[in-house]
């Protein structure tokens, strides 16, 4: 069987079980554990209210140093207490012990419901069966162990020749969301594991974190709520034998990495049936341009004009213009669907039949361009379906 | 016939005809006009992207005087830049002669499609045919004029005694949305006239209209989208021959209408079934409540959950938490559904199957207590149903 996800890399085993949170039955708990002493970095929510198991992985990732990562799907175990943070506790040691790992090299991690106890009579035996099963074959069982509204699994892999040796960077997600304020979804957390075999120090991983999340994972939207729970969770245990400390081309291809998954992430937008790109240009700085794009991008007006297939420029005019911190000249405005320019100097152009036909793909490109500067910012959403709203009507979180 | 809306008040009449410039040939075109001369105020978008009726009235409205307003609705003459700005000039000349008044205290607003030219071939005929119909009894007509995706006209009036004479406040809205950055709608934009026949100088007028938008239009919120149009104008003409200047009586009339209006705009948001109250208190600000309230009401997952009955607080928790501009102790968290707490310290107190009967009735009130200081603050808002995006992607702004 293929290596792919975050057995991708050498020297991991992955596993995912059915462990009984999830009232389906489908697989419900996933363990990632290194063979060898691994380094770590993360990101996490900016939530003000987060998960407990939120709470022991930026204590644990704070060392630098971590093994694996155990992650049950059904319950969040969000706003439940002392009690909650003893289970995530619990859970984390249930899962070193099982992997043979030092208790506070391992971090955990649920997603779910808000609000209920964990159901640790169940998940506890669900530990000891993954760690039964642990295998460099169990990547795809984990991949599908940690979705809750998602519809597929999502892997991604990038291989890099360093010091002529092989280094691989894998990883899995799942659900939507965002680490940053405003960007990110609460019962479909985003939830994210990259394995690499490169040899790195954690000061390195952070680096290589901080500079990725930000045009990746902090760059798609899919309803402007940030979760309790988002993580971003990057190990490296050195079997390669290649160290990747300051290589760019590592770097670059852990950034592939994230944007692979967060693009699958976009596109598994619930109810979604197209991706977005918002792509915004001319702004007087890139954090302007960012804050034009996602504005345009939040907007349930223009979302849903994309489901109806309408290219409606002027409900982009109108989200760019409600942006408080961008500066932005209505005369320059010039805005285009699909490579069609709809709006130029701020005025209709009459192409919107010939725009139009853009929208029948699965990806539809939004470009605003201010005509002010150089600054650049692409974001990534999904268009607005009813299927949102009855999914979301349905499904308690 | 009873006098209501706009003419509620003495030395008020007005019109509404169909000019033609909506398709379905509804009534589109509304004249509102004092026979004698009055002060005005007035409140608009903040959205960088604005119509060139609002530029024309921002200009206007700060001699502090005007006697009337033309308003259409169809086509939202924004994004069309010099020729639009000319056509919105020439409806208020139109409307000036037509009522008799000097040409720059006629305003003007025009509400629908964002980037088509108005068809001033039907729209000065319009305007020509209101000004032989203007009447006390013309506040119906009026009121149904301005609407587009509105389903029902929305007027309300407010009499007080004042010096031995009754001052009326009366007035109309359509549509759903905000002065304030991140609260309006679009193809919804808010429009509100009130008028008066207390003898008021324009400067008592800007503070009572500053006063009173923050708590009323600036606290509602449909699809926190701000729109390029709106626009709140009070007039008053002194008919009644009672001074209010100064008095807290006559801003507290204007205020309450002001707040009758706002919730019938939430009421009938587009494809909304119920209105939902989320107050706030406990925050360390009354500035931080709002921030909180914002979040919980724009949350489009909080407001799905209350389209399904779902008394879903941890969404509201979630939201709660997302706000960058106010503290928030997780372990202090408050939350009810109708009165019934369903979080108390921050934990579930297992209560939902009583909340959830709450959810039946037309208006829903969520409670979130901070627990941290004195701060209030309410939003209101609608619940989001699948007709709100089946409703966006077919109509075209």
């Amino acid at each position: 069987m293929s290596r792919d996800g975050v057995t991708a890399s050498a020297g991991w085993v992955a596993a995912g079980v059915a462990a009984g949170t999830k009232p389906s039955g489908d697989l419900d708990l996933a363990l990632v554990c290194s063979d060898r002493p691994a380094t770590v970095a993360g990101a996490f929510t900016t939530n003000k209210v987060v998960g407990a198991p939120v709470t022991v992985c930026r204590n644990r990732v704070g060392s630098g140093r971590a093994r694996g990562v155990v992650v049950s799907a059904g319950v969040a175990n969000v706003s439940t207490g002392r009690a909650g943070l003893s289970d995530a506790v619990q859970m984390a040691a249930a899962a070193a012990e099982v992997c043979g790992v030092p208790e506070e090299e391992m971090l955990v991690s649920s997603t779910g419901m808000i609000g209920p106890r964990l159901p640790m009579d169940r998940v506890l035996p669900g530990i000891d069966e993954a760690g039964t099963r642990l295998s460099a074959d169990g990547w795809a069982d984990a991949a599908r162990a940690i979705l809750t509204t998602d519809t597929r699994p999502k892997t991604a892999v990038r291989r890099i020749e360093l010091g002529g040796r092989t280094v691989t960077v894998g990883g899995m997600a799942k659900g939507a969301g965002m680490i940053a304020p405003r960007m990110a979804v609460p019962q479909a957390t985003l939830l994210v594991y990259l394995t690499t075999d490169g040899a790195a120090d954690p000061s390195w991983l952070r680096q290589v974190v901080a500079a990725g999340i930000g045009p990746t994972f902090n760059s798609i939207t899919i309803d402007n709520c940030m979760s309790t729970s988002d993580t971003v969770l990057l190990f490296a245990n050195g079997a390669s034998g290649a160290a990747v400390d300051g290589s760019e081309i590592f770097a670059g291809a852990v950034h592939e990495v994230m944007a692979d998954l967060a693009y699958a992430v976009v596109a598994d937008g619930e109810g979604a049936t197209k991706v977005v790109r918002v792509q915004v240009g001319g702004a007087a700085t890139d954090a302007e341009a960012r804050a034009v794009a996602g504005e345009v991008a939040n907007s349930m007006l223009v979302r849903s004009a994309v489901w109806g297939r309408d290219p409606n420029w002027g409900r982009v005019a109108q989200a760019a213009g409600q942006s408080p911190d961008a500066a932005l000249d209505p005369r320059k405005l010039r805005i285009g669907f699909g490579g069609v320019d709809l709006a130029v100097d701020g005025v209709d152009t009459g192409r919107a039949a010939e725009a139009a036909e853009s929208l029948v793909g699965q990806e539809v490109v939004i470009a605003v361009d201010l005509g002010l500067g150089s600054g650049r910012a692409e974001v990534l959403t999904c268009d607005l379906t009813p299927d949102y709203i009855r999914f979301n009507a349905d499904y308690t979180t």
